[in-house]
């Protein structure tokens, strides 16, 4: 892997030094992607820690400040500040300035987007890949690989834009990454189901479980080893970026749900008639759809995910 | 973990060769705990790969032949079998006989036990562990370590079925779990939120994903690390196993599923209405659970369970 990359950046600024941020920011180090790495955050605590531990180059809390000179612009905040965001760029960025976000919704990003003058460009990116912890340390270079980022193009077609997409799927390519282009309202309704749908499921059942009055809190945490435990995975995300998601896909979300608690009404009617086909035909589903997944490569096929020990292990301890 | 068991039987016949009964099978034998481990199951081809890949001494079809000469027998079929199994085993069980279950739901279990005579010692048991894997191939000795086993005995207070108990509670012990006794109906309840909603719930979404007809399946493979993917492990898991359990604890199912659904529309109606505060509030619950279950050491730190490249991967490949 240490081979020239076919894409180089100058001066790259990562606005939003979290996981996502931060794991780019290495990622784009390591693979030589970038000359420099600046971190741009609010939060100057964030700034020196991610300093500290050799993420970035210099920080700054100041956008404008942080953006001066970049080629390359990373907005890896929460979604509900991009719009603000955009429209502070379209000033201070420099004249053929690539900029990507890192949204995990597509159509108000499109739509923050619509502000931006036509001398930077700008391309929606969404990497599909992450993990329930947060901030800069909790970042790492490898995130990326052989996992799918998405890239929904604005409405444009001058060769100058054609170009810069073209730059940021080298960029996704440089790290390990798949990349696909789609329309924004199809991506945001293909997260809905596998990402935004699933975080909500799981959110909520930690919170039903954590408050039946008759089942004490130790005893979920006990005995958690049944399946809770996998829900309180994704239900450990940063609450901040889930928030904005929700609010900012719910057309989509909101039918995504609709279908999810038909199914679950499904459910839940065999289960009080006893109807135990519909419950064995509904339970028969999950295996191939997850060994299409592993086969995919984007899931281990060790059996609990490989968190447990190895199988021949009678002896340790 | 080579010093002599406090507690040993001469002769465990495994009725069910499965997950559970082969790992129970390996840890018994890896741990002294029984001289010679009979397997019995009415699928010939299981009892033969059991033996051959050394997991029992012999293998009876029969539960009659099986079950002959044994101070330990271990129930290790799915729930919906075990009433017709106890009917049985009430004739053919030796006198003094220790028998245990391994079942996901006990009330139905402690129904059953009321056929079984006195001469023999029946004491309900759940070990709360497993994985999405099914067969005697994919059980391991070390399935039970650190996992909580909960016993809900019969009300029986006769000394020989209390020595019973302990007996149980010993073998457990011996292979690496941590012992509980509670009352049946609280365990259906527990469990219900700890595992059985956690898979109805799983098995639900993965097949309402795999029905929204605008989403392609090879979307949803290939954009599951958005957290979908998480969902299909335990909705991997043995169809007949759960189709039984759901079957076999209507009540406190219902009534847990009735729970989530009525959190999940406060979501959807907070998501409608753009409340902001609602979805950051329940989304930030999630954490210091997680934390609580990893700290009671049900749960790997490790971000994605540990199932990607380690952190400081960059070089490899």
């Amino acid at each position: 892997m240490n081979k020239k990359p076919s894409i180089k950046f100058k001066r790259a600024a990562v606005v939003g030094v979290g996981l996502i941020g931060s794991s780019l920011a290495r990622a784009l180090r390591e693979r030589d992607v970038a000359e420099t790495v600046i971190g741009v955050d609010q939060d100057e605590d964030i700034l020196a820690r991610a300093k500290k531990i050799g993420v970035i180059d210099h920080g700054f809390s100041s956008l404008d400040e942080g953006v001066k000179g970049a080629d390359l612009i990373i907005l890896s905040t929460p979604v509900g500040a991009l719009a603000e965001i955009c429209r502070k760029v379209s000033d201070c960025a420099e004249d053929g300035a690539l900029i990507i976000d890192v949204g995990s919704v597509k159509g108000v990003v499109l739509d923050a987007a619509k502000a931006l003058p036509d001398r930077i460009f700008f391309v929606p990116c969404h990497p599909v890949a992450g993990t329930e912890q947060s901030g800069p340390e909790a970042g790492f270079a490898s995130l990326f690989e052989k996992r799918w980022c998405i890239i929904t193009p604005l409405e444009r077609n001058d060769a100058p834009y054609l170009e810069a997409v073209k730059q940021a799927t080298g960029l996704w390519t440089a790290i390990g990454a798949e990349v696909e282009v789609m329309d924004a309202a199809h991506h945001d309704l293909a997260l809905a189901v596998t990402s935004h749908i699933p975080h909500l499921i799981a959110f909520t059942m930690v919170g039903a479980a954590d408050d039946i009055e008759s089942v004490a809190h130790g005893e979920v945490v006990k005995y958690s080893a049944g399946g809770f435990r996998d829900f309180t995975r994704i239900a450990a995300s940063d609450p901040v970026m889930w928030r904005d998601v929700f609010l900012n896909n719910r057309e989509a979300v909101l039918e995504v749900l609709g279908r999810f608690s038909e199914e679950l009404a499904v459910m839940q009617r065999a289960i009080r008639w006893g109807d135990a086909d519909v419950l064995y035909n509904a339970f028969s589903r999950g295996r191939s759809l997850r060994r299409a997944i592993v086969d995919a490569g984007q899931e281990t096929a060790a059996p609990n995910f490989g968190r447990d020990e190895p199988h021949d292990s009678g002896e340790e301890s």
